[in-house]
């Protein structure tokens, strides 16, 4: 029963990406339905003519969550919005919808009913059919794990790794809030344990707080491309930063970029929030998690269309290879672009 | 922040089947590419001329597994297959998977090398591309959530909810072996605790062993009926026991049955470990789970058929409703058939 001891490396020492390059790698498919495996925001299918893309997200109390400060209800409509928004940066558009959750004793049948009915709140938002799960147990807090599958036509499916030399950079909304969100409401959180009691003081963050506690995953975005013939050369979604993932695009995309500082949306009350907490706006914009826009790439002749919305931000452009991923401050300084996102590893 | 106080009700009370129907019902869909939602081994889309099945099952550490006695590849190839044997519940073939982990700094990089070892080896030998997943940490322990989705021509998709008064009920293999596997390994376990490491003696256990630590899905079976032109009027997989699949199958055909004892296969070495642990090796036929057989309904015409194949037994008949589902003794006593298979919530 017990196995030789051989080499072991703690999971800190790899990283998260590392991680699943490693387990994933060489693995063979065996059916034509299967287009892209591992590797994107989504997997891709094609059962008939149009394709379908899947996504799954786990999430853990404790890591992902704290239930102090997150009701259930809102809990249940995140985790559905962060599977929707990886299907849109598949430029698909999300169709059904599994869930899994296991819980302690220490949940009520209420506290479920909160829970899934953020979850089908989401649904019926977004017009997603919650066709399954599994209901489980837990010997400490809550898990939950979501599924979605979405469609598309297979021309229009859009990867990470497709961004060409030239393409414009584009983002949509604003960046850095959800962060700064969760910074309000830990510090909150805080101050109610230290005063063993005192009233959260927060009617002056709204907006970061609702881009923490309810985000909206850019289902606009993708009609906007349907209905102006637009398909983006590259899409991603921003779970984990700004700079993460414009790096994970330039390096499946075999490419370089330059990233403008001055172009960076960031809403007002970010700002405002950030040096409150004596944090840089714009690391919050480029490293905070949680935003879920959507990042993706254009020819250059579809400038027009892509400027002609005040959603859309044009942040850069992509560049060869060899000019390496830039970030360029306002004062012209052309600095390497690293990624500080969150990582699921870190001690 | 705070929620008002309203009832509480303790997930006990509940139970597992009624909370998912309570959370699930009235679910609205949207697409006409959702054929089935929530309520059998796996919902069913349609994309393209044939039908797709989904199913997800979510796996906790201490819950559904002990690392103690449970090595990493053993525990990634029955993740694996416990959502095949949905798949072929159905009579659908599967095709893809995607895979969530959590797991907390204690686990090494070996470790998931082990467990996606055994994941991957599943993936061959049923022929199931490993497409995605996520990768992320926990604070205690080890979860996992897998996905599988499948194939079916759209006239052979087989449901819990169609088995018609007459009808054959049969099952594949026998029954009881895993659960007894379980009590071996954690009997054990507490002899190698409560003595400081003395060695486990599991070399006459080898069939149950191998029933709980690598199980096999029926894909076999699925060929047959194939090979054959059998479409099973029902199907369901046995992962929480006999007596609670049937009662699914006659409950949700609205249906009753004749189960008879003599029928039920049991093989030897489970008679052998039951009768040592001072167990009713027919008990643990019924009721113990994880044994991933298959039960199923076929009508009277397909006797010989089904006849000809030592590993599936005809084990009774569906009958009316008003009849009740009924156990049938060897010395022909007529009792109602109960279900104590394993439910998440028991306290």
């Amino acid at each position: 029963m017990s196995e030789p001891i051989k080499e072991i490396t703690a999971l800190s020492e790899l990283g998260e990406f590392a991680l699943i390059e490693r387990l994933t790698a060489n693995i063979p498919h065996y059916h034509k339905s299967t287009i892209k495996g591992v590797g994107d925001d989504a997997a891709v299918l094609q059962y008939g003519d149009k394709c379908q893309v899947i996504t799954t997200d786990m999430l853990m109390e404790g890591i992902h969550f704290n239930l102090v400060y997150t009701p259930m209800k809102h809990l249940g409509y995140k985790a559905a919005i962060a599977n929707f928004s990886d299907v849109y940066a598949m430029n698909a558009l999300p169709r059904q919808l599994v869930v899994s959750i296991a819980v302690s004793q220490k949940f009520s049948v209420q506290a479920l009913d909160e829970f899934y009915g953020g979850l089908r709140h989401a649904c019926e938002e977004y017009e997603v059919d919650l066709v399954g799960g599994d209901t489980s147990s837990s010997m400490t807090g809550f898990a939950i794990s979501i599924t979605v599958i979405g469609e598309a036509d297979k021309e229009k499916v859009t990867y990470r790794s497709t961004a060409k030399e030239t393409d414009l950079i584009c983002v949509t909304g604003d960046l850095g809030a959800a962060y700064l969100g969760l910074q309000v409401l830990e510090r909150e959180n805080k101050i109610f344990f230290d005063s063993k009691g005192g009233q959260p003081r927060l009617d002056n963050y709204n907006y970061v707080l609702q881009r923490q506690l309810k985000p909206e995953a850019r289902k606009e975005i993708i009609d906007f491309f349907a209905k102006n013939d637009v398909v983006p050369t590259s899409m991603i979604d921003i779970s984990d930063g700004l700079s993460s993932e414009l790096l994970h695009i330039c390096k499946q995309s075999d490419a370089g970029c330059s990233l403008y500082q001055q172009r960076i949306p960031i809403h007002e009350q970010t700002k405002e929030v950030a040096s409150e907490f004596g944090m840089e706006p714009l690391i919050c914009a480029l490293n905070g998690g949680e935003d879920y826009e959507l990042l993706f790439t254009v020819p250059l002749d579809k400038y027009t269309i892509i400027a002609s919305r005040s959603d859309i931000a044009i942040i850069g452009h992509i560049t060869h290879k060899s000019e390496g991923c830039n970030f360029v401050t306002e004062l012209g300084q052309q600095i390497p672009l690293v990624a500080q996102g969150w990582s699921a590893y870190n001690e």
